[in-house]
């Protein structure tokens, strides 16, 4: 049996089993959007050199505009694994209340810093009551079934056991659903957690952002200069480009449609599950033998065994472009 | 009164203050090193667009050649000061001796995350005996004022009193002074802390590095992708640069002699430290006055008035270029 990553996109260590380099690998398990912006940054020697702005005014005010913020309601960390460890660190709750399936990193964070855990199934009891004073969070499309939820009644829920609120909104912008970033000025427990680094297609880069009240963003007390410099440019930069969002809107839906009907056709799968994100949930019973076949055709996979309330009858493929989706339905045929 | 940044480099504050753009400050604030490296990276669409190594293993090697160690002797951070955190963090210290003056970061990090704090002054108490078990912290070649010390003596000391020993080389380049960087074989609760930003002149990027026994780096159970992959690409480059060190050895050493002639040929300053680092501390009563109309000139000194065990009378000022030099001569001359 191999031993599974518990993140998607570490095609690193599947090389290195595999015997092959990392480029030889199609990487259907990280969900990276396949439309790259156009960006063009030149590389200043200042940009390397200099201390920058510790503020990072530039790439703050950016934000804003794009997402109809004020800066002072935008924390800059790097990546948003840190947003959400220091959010924890900051908040130490008393009792988190995890929608699951859910990030690894939720998970962690919350043992780290959460004096009790609770684990709320989302597809058998998303209505439950949180106790009083817990905090709640809830990714949205959530991962790593895709599903946009509209949280109205679950806000009604969360609002009357006064929970402090955590919203994970990293793939909304696959879709064209709406985000609660705007209720940040009316409920004040509320903390937004947004990745660049999936939507603008910069999983290398380490840039991520809380937004909350300037009040509560004030309370987190960031260290100065917890960016590259280099990824604050560029962020900044792939931020202002006008056409990326409407590109990737076509291509996304377009993709979508070509993996699921892939993923239907092949007739291994009991359940694909529907999507508002770039990527598509399935099961089956036999996945952990699609899983293996796929991973010796150097086609890697997301194995959800490890997403609690999911076990390994679960996988997870990133919507890819057209050449990674005839690899794909090559290696499902060859299986069914 | 002007208010004084905690830190050196934030010549974007002091351009709002001035009214003018960040370019038009002169900064002898920051303390990175006038030779650049020569260093060609390719902005490869993978490196901003794929998720990298989670492992950073070529940095790490290169790393590892470079300072003869081991790839397991070495952890990775977001910086150095992330580094700092990090450790204390772990280490979460019943009671630390930091040796003063020394850099804000380790106050901070001993006073969130150490039981007791404890201000040892290298002045005058260099040699006094911390308690049993203690951990302390050395900065050498120390700052704000730049002596290398001779760690014998009070290595003998520390061992004594069983301490966990946390030594800062991130200026030790800059001179030829031994490193006790391969004591940490032999002496298991000693982690060196090592930024790359200053001596090689990268202060945009956000790489630093701790040197400890492999099971001490085990041990901190670090987030996988904490380094931007630009940054963790570009320190590589550089650190296989042959011809830096020599090249940098011998613009430090000229340079050096011209500053220092210059603040002691100015007659401002009651004294002149001498400095194994790339930067010279000043004492003079006049220093508010002398910061102030630099400041006004456009020139960016450190102040040092926040090191514990200093006050207002010290000014600390960055090795530059002949340029730089100038603009100094001229500023200080217009006050003697």
């Amino acid at each position: 049996m191999l031993k599974r990553p518990d993140h998607g996109g570490d095609i690193y260590a599947a090389a290195e089993r595999l015997g092959c380099r990392a480029e030889e690998i199609t990487d259907f398990s990280s969900n990276i959007n396949i439309v790259a912006p156009a960006v063009k940054l030149e590389l200043t020697p200042a940009l390397i050199t200099s201390y920058g702005d510790p503020r990072y005014s530039l790439l703050r005010s950016t934000i804003a505009r794009r997402y109809a913020l004020e800066t002072e309601e935008i924390a800059l960390f790097n990546g948003a694994s840190s947003a959400i460890m220091e959010l924890f660190r900051s908040l130490r709750p008393k009792r988190t209340c995890l929608y699951t399936p859910i990030y690894g990193e939720y998970v962690k964070a919350s043992e780290l810093y959460s004096r009790k855990t609770r684990l709320f199934d989302r597809f058998t009891e998303l209505y439950k009551r949180p106790k009083k004073g817990s905090t709640v969070v809830f990714v949205n499309p959530s991962t790593p079934d895709g599903r946009h939820y509209d949280l109205e009644r679950l806000f009604a829920i969360w609002r009357e056991a006064r929970c402090t609120v955590i919203i994970d909104e990293s793939f909304l912008e696959f879709s064209k659903k709406p985000s609660v970033r705007k209720m940040i000025r009316e409920y004040k427990k509320l903390y937004i957690v947004h990745s660049f680094t999936k939507f603008y297609a910069c999983a290398g880069l380490r840039v991520g952002a809380l937004f909350s009240s300037p009040e509560n963003i004030d309370a987190l007390a960031l260290p100065a200069w917890n960016i590259s410099s280099f990824d604050a440019a560029y962020v900044t930069a792939l931020l202002s480009d006008p056409d990326h969002r409407s590109l990737s809107l076509k291509t996304q839906k377009e993709q979508y449609r070509e993996l699921r009907s892939i993923l239907k056709g092949s007739g291994l799968f009991e359940k694909v599950y529907k999507s508002d994100a770039n990527f598509i949930l399935t099961r089956s019973d036999r996945a952990p033998l699609i899983y293996e076949a796929l991973f010796k055709a150097k086609i890697l996979v997301r194995d959800c065994a490890n997403f609690d309330g999911l076990d390994r009858r679960y996988l997870r493929f990133a919507v890819k472009g057209k050449t990674a989706h005839k690899l794909l339905k090559k290696g499902l045929h060859a299986l069914a």
